[in-house]
């Protein structure tokens, strides 16, 4: 099913404003989502709206909270998010840490208690446009196995970077996962094998099994230092949020828990020059293959989100099905209507 | 050549205090130099110690300047490093933001100017145990292609992470490239041929001969991810501290030219809880080997360090030649007297 995202951005805004969120939220929580459908990040899209209107109607997800303040300092701002929407929250949260950073070179923003943010890198892209460096990181359900262990005890702990520039920031987005568990189930969904690496079975021995995956667990990308990288990030933010750990954290992947998660943003102003130039010597250096030249991080996710602009976006037909009839659910007087 | 941590260190520190270095100063030098050996990283060990002491001698690095420190903020220090010694300069200024991290929550340090820190994970470990997170990144001559190119473009970048956790905190402390140069170097000595994927010649050309690597580039690690994370370092770094970039850094791998690349620090303090239980459950998981538990980065240097401090270091005989002809050298009386 395709469809342009003027439409999907208003069905889904329409079912967040029928569970009871107020429209400028629903508007900031849509465009979270449509935002990674149109970036070709689908696990970051419409797939995790039925979950959030399942969370927001049976309580697990607050429509209206948008976090507690408190300061801990004039740059390190503590927000319980008080189960509100993931955007909602960080959001607000992010709009009062700027300033802070503007004025004294850093400011830091920690949070608990807040559902699933979506993109990181869309944060981070929004604040390097302002012309500020932004670090964000956020923990996740244990899915992922130490380097020389057998059990998942990491989350896919992601890492945003946003590096101001001209014409465009750099904006680095990546989970410390070798794969997503999404993928692992697409590709149990559609019977394909995994790659060798990937992942380990429930016993904790390697398989290409997807169906033997997903209750098993995934690999860290990048060997020992992916691992490194996602524990000690997973570490930090434990230690500076406060937020649950291993295989003690929910909230993002099901309907019934709090999410306990945590999530740790890093904002800072430059004292020394654009890294444009620097940024562009990398593209203009000579590629491997002389048709596909060498990319930035955030180059190919913008080209995308150009792409799906003018051409529209693919939704899963059972998705937009299920999306569909949750609206006609919502509104029967519209069915009505027509 | 087998030798005592104590002995080196004595060797080390003469040859730095004879080239005009004040004692304490050279202690410090000598011990970021120990503290690699016995770590199992002669890479950032006694080998770049011939080096030093010939940019201390024709004054590309400087035996007493300790930087200069200006204060963007009080949580912002910025320091002219002044071709100091780079563990002199950054001991110096972190002495500085340890204070400001623990009352603001959050303090970065910023540095250009500076010789080569040693092993970026001294700093991260030494500021864990004294209770607060550390990130610590520096930007290093160009090596590395990025992903999809040919052309070295990027420093190996490494990322150095402490965090606090009792019995010992986390220290995590990678390079952004696959191998480091060094390696390259050893291989080529050896006649031991590379693994696919490790190198490019000038060329671009994907190879296994070192020879052929050593003039062209080396890969970043983890793919695609690896890159990106190596590449935003070395730009956050630009950004925030206004060093060089790209092909024009230099003076940590020659004897010429001034020291023009940038590191930074960000300090944090928690306030969220310990890390120590989380860490403890990933150690204690199902190994994949049952012989071998799982590791929390640090875990591996802090027992090759215990095991140095037990049987001594080895060090290559051409090396101890050298810097035992050096010693002899600086100290004729010595050898007369012997």
């Amino acid at each position: 099913m395709r469809t342009d995202l003027a439409t999907a951005q208003s069905l889904a805004e329409q079912l967040l404003v029928s569970a009871g969120v107020p429209a400028s939220a629903a508007t900031l929580q849509a465009e979270l989502l449509l935002v990674a459908e149109a970036k070709g990040v689908p696990s970051h899209g419409l797939l995790r709206l039925p979950r959030l209107l399942r969370r927001l109607r049976n309580g697990t997800a607050s429509p209206t909270n948008t976090g507690k303040h408190e300061w801990l300092s004039p740059c390190y701002l503590s927000v319980d998010g008080e189960q509100g929407l993931g955007p909602v929250v960080a959001h607000r949260a992010l709009a009062a840490v700027v300033p802070a950073a503007e004025r004294h070179g850093v400011a830091v923003c920690s949070i608990t208690n807040n559902n699933h943010l979506g993109m990181l890198g869309f944060y981070a892209g929004r604040i390097a446009e302002r012309g500020l460096v932004c670090l964000g990181m956020t923990t996740s359900e244990a899915l992922v196995h130490p380097w020389g262990g057998t059990e998942a005890m990491l989350g896919t702990n992601p890492l945003a970077l946003g590096v101001p520039a001209q014409p465009h920031p750099l904006v680095l987005d990546m989970a410390t996962s070798q794969i997503s568990m999404g993928k692992v189930h697409d590709h149990a969904l559609r019977g394909v094998p995994l790659e060798p690496g990937w992942a380990l079975d429930a016993a904790g021995h390697p398989t290409v099994d997807p169906v033997a995956a997903k209750s098993g667990s995934i690999a860290p990308f990048g060997g020992p230092k992916g691992y490194g990288l996602g524990l000690g990030l997973g570490a930090m933010v434990t230690f500076l949020t406060g937020a649950a750990y291993g295989t003690a954290v929910g909230g993002t992947l099901d309907d019934t828990r709090p999410s306990n998660k945590g999530d740790l943003f890093i904002l800072m102003s430059g004292a020394g020059h654009s890294a444009s130039e620097y940024l562009d010597q990398v593209r203009r250096s000579r590629p491997a293959d002389p048709g596909t030249p060498v990319a930035v991080p955030g180059d190919g996710a913008r080209a995308r989100y150009q792409e799906s602009v003018a051409e529209g976006i693919d939704i899963a037909d059972d998705l937009w099905r299920e999306l569909t009839a949750l609206t006609e659910a919502a509104h029967p007087e519209a069915v009505l209507a027509d």
